[in-house]
């Protein structure tokens, strides 16, 4: 028997269709949104409809923002010298909140996994390479610590190096407040092999 | 500086006051939604349009329904002598997952609670007194063992009780599969009152 009637069935599955959202937590959404007034519950449904419309890729950088270019690309006191690749937008958004930042960015949407099926063919490696014949002076790989990601970078800095620019990798070590005794063995292998002089 | 355009910012943020939606959980869902091809986010923007509209109240039970009465209250095998009292919807659901409960239901969309300004008057308590004057031999309370739900369940049974229904209540004690020394000391109490005999 079905426990709820069709149109709630139905918005219950498509809410637990989205990352991270489980049947539980998409019963407990879908009953908030049925619950909100009229106005709020349109203001959702057109923010996904409006976010999907609008959003494509920034010509320089390939995040997704409305405009032609992202305001990074587009901002002259940023040092477009100095590209940081991130496998996301999300990452890098999680470098802008640092704020001290100020180079560009690159966003590849994914990283190369063979074992998905994701080849470099797959991911906006062709635009990264194309900024390179301007004036670039460093590209920092910001992929994640993950085979995927490291994969990636490997991938990027073999392609990169023998045009004569520089390419670095953000450090992997022991996070920072963190605890020695709960960090696995390779990360703390990392850091040793990281270490720095005081 | 706004880490993300205007669009995907809205939508950040309608996504983010869902109930158990942090902000990261936001972006993700986002941005998977803006991946996402666009019929299927059509659907998903339909699915929350349609539920809110077509969804209302059960005019027996006052659970959330598109038809006139729901498929329980309306259904002649089911026995209507006996109504289980909920706090909503999806405590409604739970007990028609376990396949055993073969009564109706009431929904009271809420439980007293005199702290957040809810009275006897903002839950459905009146739709449920007017039922009572029907055919009927026994009101089973299964708010949930909170405060709330606790005093939602007193005054519910003094209400009544006078009237010559029987009231029970939900058993309270330790959860199936339970570790005794992971329990809290009221429910070990509640679980020892309410021992029964083997």
């Amino acid at each position: 028997m079905e426990l709820y009637s069709k149109d709630i069935s139905s918005l219950i599955e498509e809410l637990g269709a989205l990352p991270g959202i489980g049947k539980k937590s998409a019963e407990r959404m879908a009953f908030h949104i049925i619950n909100l007034p009229h106005d709020r519950v349109k203001r959702l449904s057109d923010s996904i409809i409006h976010a999907k419309e609008n959003a494509h890729y920034c010509r320089e950088c390939c995040t997704l923002t409305d405009a032609d270019c992202c305001p990074i690309c587009s901002n002259p006191k940023r040092n477009h010298g100095q590209i940081m690749v991130v496998e996301n937008p999300r990452d890098l958004a999680a470098y802008e909140k640092t704020g001290k930042y100020d180079g560009v960015y690159h966003v590849l949407h994914g990283a190369i996994s063979p074992m998905n099926g994701i080849g470099p063919g797959d991911i906006r490696l062709k635009e990264l390479i194309s900024r390179l014949e301007g004036d670039v002076d460093e590209v920092i790989i910001a992929t994640n610590s993950s085979l995927e990601g490291e994969t990636t970078a490997m991938y990027i800095s073999k392609l990169i190096k023998p045009a004569g620019i520089k390419v670095t990798r953000i450090a992997s070590g022991v996070p920072v407040g963190g605890d020695l005794e709960y960090i696995d063995e390779v990360t703390l292998l990392r850091a040793l092999e990281g270490r720095t002089e005081l």
